[in-house]
């Protein structure tokens, strides 16, 4: 690893945290809940402390390898993370330290799950802070690297691969910048399109803002204990659970539908096969759970509300579906591991990958059938290449040792199996809530520290795509260049 | 489909399986429990209809194509169940045909789960053939049809093929019918040393091949409702715990060892991984359920005894793990789906498939580093190909299709997670018992016949590696040629 290099970018992407908190420091001033200098507080640690790593370390060499892409990968979330904690623990909101750096892993990685019992109480520059982190890690701490250090271009593709959700990067434009240019400027305008809606649905501008940042990251905090079910409006309902659908969409979509393509939209099978799950779940959980609510639009608003939350890993609620049959409950674990589309801001398995996956099992067994004929597997017209093909066999056996041996861990202290494998599920897929023990309407707030600290480097798996940050722990990556 | 081939093939499986009812009848005469009508009238049937296939059926090409030798598989399976279940229903000892189909589908497929809530107090030649059914089973209906069909070599190896379990199928003769040979031969050495052991410990004749039957056959039919822990003996407790074990062990290594060859078992990665598994398995078990049994001896056999009864996918008791620790438990389910050595006797993912999935994960985290290295995934000494690679990938991905569609089904009925997931886990690996209502005390009885079909469906899955049986439902199978 070139340590000056590494950590040089590691610097500044602190300061540009410390920068990052200002809005909440701002917040924090506004409705003075006494948060505002553990604000100012952990902006002068954040960037103090980026500042002297970006401006002492003199890299020999400015050109980044794979294995340092890797590194600044999984360190960055690693590392920002734990001065995102900062503002939690000063403030006293959440006074120990593992439990405020579980806080803001769930934050940055946008799964939502939290450690807090209660969380009205809160002041309200620290809630805003929380939210915020999930508008931050939406679109990943290292795809705004690639518009703000355009200099270090020609190798920058290592983090973006790193980076980016799904079995295939597809550059949307030649030049790096631009893409990543162009992406900030869809999940400007989405974001603002939420805040909009939500506003003239007759929420007030903090809420708006809070709920938009958990829908556009996909993560799920909320300022209430009721998370959406608090407002009591079944507009409010239809609109997040439409736009977390939408957030869970990739994003080369909106590129081409601002570009007025229309093929390349008609065509892709990973769009209208997540269209089409989302449909069929919510459909099914509405039938399944009808006897419960009685009128039949008010089970489909709630399974819609449930369906597109859980698939596109943000986390919402308005429904304790802990207390719904065992069919929905299972239907709900199903969507949590599968995630949504690749290239959007949701965690999980990605659509891609399962369409991927299950095109060549269907190779196979034809070809066992008719062992001389050959047959390429296609996705979205274009043909997959063999490797490709093995890398997400291979991405699949890693996420199911993650998901093992994170329950066999988590069993050590967890009261019942469906707790500890639905905390490691939903950590995994960046979802935030499980069911049992950590249901709906429960927290993770049992869990030991240990327990804590297993689940945040899930989380961290989870939201990188496991390779950055099982690669961590390789004295290979360690090594000096 | 040759559908003539085919279905003379069939028949010829028939005729022989009312053979492999003949000693059941002996016992049901010996003992006069009442069954013996029963045994003479399906002997009766079952050796007619086969017998009326086979001579009937005069096919045009003698010649098995893939698809034939997949068809073949499949049906005789299925085929052979259903015929196999016909003492249970015309005995009376299980009135319904479902019920009884689910019993014979489990003894073949060599799951042990059971819809029988007391079997005590059945007829004796009835449970001899319930145990029989495993010892037929543990070795493959078609593996034997090798031996005894001969005629049809050349094309056969398809059979073999759709028949192996494990990703490779490694001849060990150049003949195939040779290689059929010597592995029976060694399944009836370790079935009579087995025998010989339990008789010299204390059982009688009669419980010393049933136990042997539901060992040899990694099934776990006993004929007391306790199962191994009715005879309170640790002496049989040990015996029958090693034996499951080497049960699970592929059996090229007993032709290694009969050929004194010590590199090949020496250097054989998936034994010692599989023999480390067991070793460290039962470790955790003991320590984990130790304040439990307060001496630790008496903890080992316990723990030693359920860790080689489930990974060998034997699913015989002596103690209910439901009552064990979530920690235990949750590594006996992990146990459940890893399954025992390819080349042996036992269901399950098995254990050389997760070293080369392993494998294959290691290298391409490797690869994210260094770009421009080229590696082979080496197993046994022996590069994999990279075809095979992506197989392995295809079939975990497949495993967890049918695990998840089977679990979302049965959640239709049970009455909650644990129940239905490991319910649908412990079919399809062919273990027998599961956890919460399906736990080692409990049974498949209370189960809907549409959901003990679906059970039956995955125990034939499981049993068959999927292929063969997924494939019935292409059309492209069942076209004449």
């Amino acid at each position: 690893m070139n340590y000056k290099l590494v950590f040089r970018l590691l610097g500044r992407l602190m300061v540009m945290e410390a920068v990052l908190m200002i809005p909440s420091l701002a917040v924090a001033l506004l409705y003075g809940g006494g948060d505002a200098p553990a604000f100012l507080l952990a902006i002068g640690i954040t960037s103090f402390a980026g500042a002297l790593l970006s401006f002492l370390l003199k890299p020999e060499r400015e050109d980044l390898t794979a294995r340092d892409g890797m590194a600044v990968a999984g360190l960055s979330w690693v590392i920002l993370s734990f001065f995102g904690a900062l503002p939690f623990v000063l403030s006293g909101a959440i006074p120990h330290m593992v439990d405020a750096y579980f806080e803001a892993v769930s934050g940055f990685t946008t799964t939502g799950s939290t450690i807090l019992t209660e969380i009205e109480h809160l002041p309200r520059g620290v809630l805003f802070w929380r939210s915020f982190t999930h508008w931050i890690g939406g679109m990943g701490v290292l795809v705004f690297t690639l518009a703000v250090l355009p200099r270090l271009s020609g190798r920058t593709s290592h983090l973006a691969r790193a980076e980016s959700p799904g079995p295939t990067f597809s550059k949307l434009l030649p030049k790096m910048g631009d893409t990543a240019k162009i992406l900030y400027l869809l999940y400007f305008v989405l974001s603002i399109t939420e805040t909009v809606c939500l506003l003239l649905a007759g929420m007030n501008l903090y809420d708006a803002l809070i709920h938009t940042f958990g829908t556009a990251g996909t993560g799920g905090f909320s300022n209430y204990n009721a998370s959406v079910g608090a407002f009591h409006s079944p507009l409010i309902e239809w609109i997040i659970g439409t736009f977390m659908m939408l957030f869970g969409v990739n994003f080369a979509i909106y590129f081409h539908l601002m570009r007025r393509e229309k093929e390349p939209i008609l065509q892709s099978e990973e769009l209208w096969t997540y269209l089409g799950i989302v449909a069929a779940a919510t459909l099914l959980v509405t039938l399944d759970i009808l006897p419960r609510y009685g009128a039949f639009f008010e089970a489909l608003r709630n399974a819609y509300f449930q369906v597109t939350s859980i698939v596109s890993t943000t986390g919402f609620g308005t429904a304790d579906f802990n207390l719904w049959p065992l069919f929905s409950r299972t239907l709900i674990l199903l969507l949590m591991c599968m995630g949504a589309c690749a290239g959007s801001t949701a965690g999980g398995f990605k659509t891609s990958r399962i369409l991927i996956l299950g095109k060549s099992a269907y190779r196979d067994l034809e070809h066992t059938l008719q062992p001389r004929k050959v047959a390429v597997v296609r996705l979205e017209g274009k043909a997959v290449s063999e490797a490709t093909l093995a890398q997400v066999g291979v991405y699949l056996s890693l996420w199911v040792v993650l998901a093992v041996v994170g329950t066999l861990l988590i069993s050590l202290e967890a009261e019942d199996f469906v707790t500890a494998f639905t905390a490691v599920l939903t950590t995994l897929s960046n979802v935030g809530p499980g069911l049992g023990g950590v249901g709906p309407t429960e927290n993770f707030a049992a869990f030991s520290p240990a327990a804590k600290l297993l689940l945040s480097f899930l989380m961290l798996a989870g939201r990188l795509e496991i390779y950055p940050i099982l690669l961590l722990f390789s004295p290979h990556v360690w090594r000096k260049n």
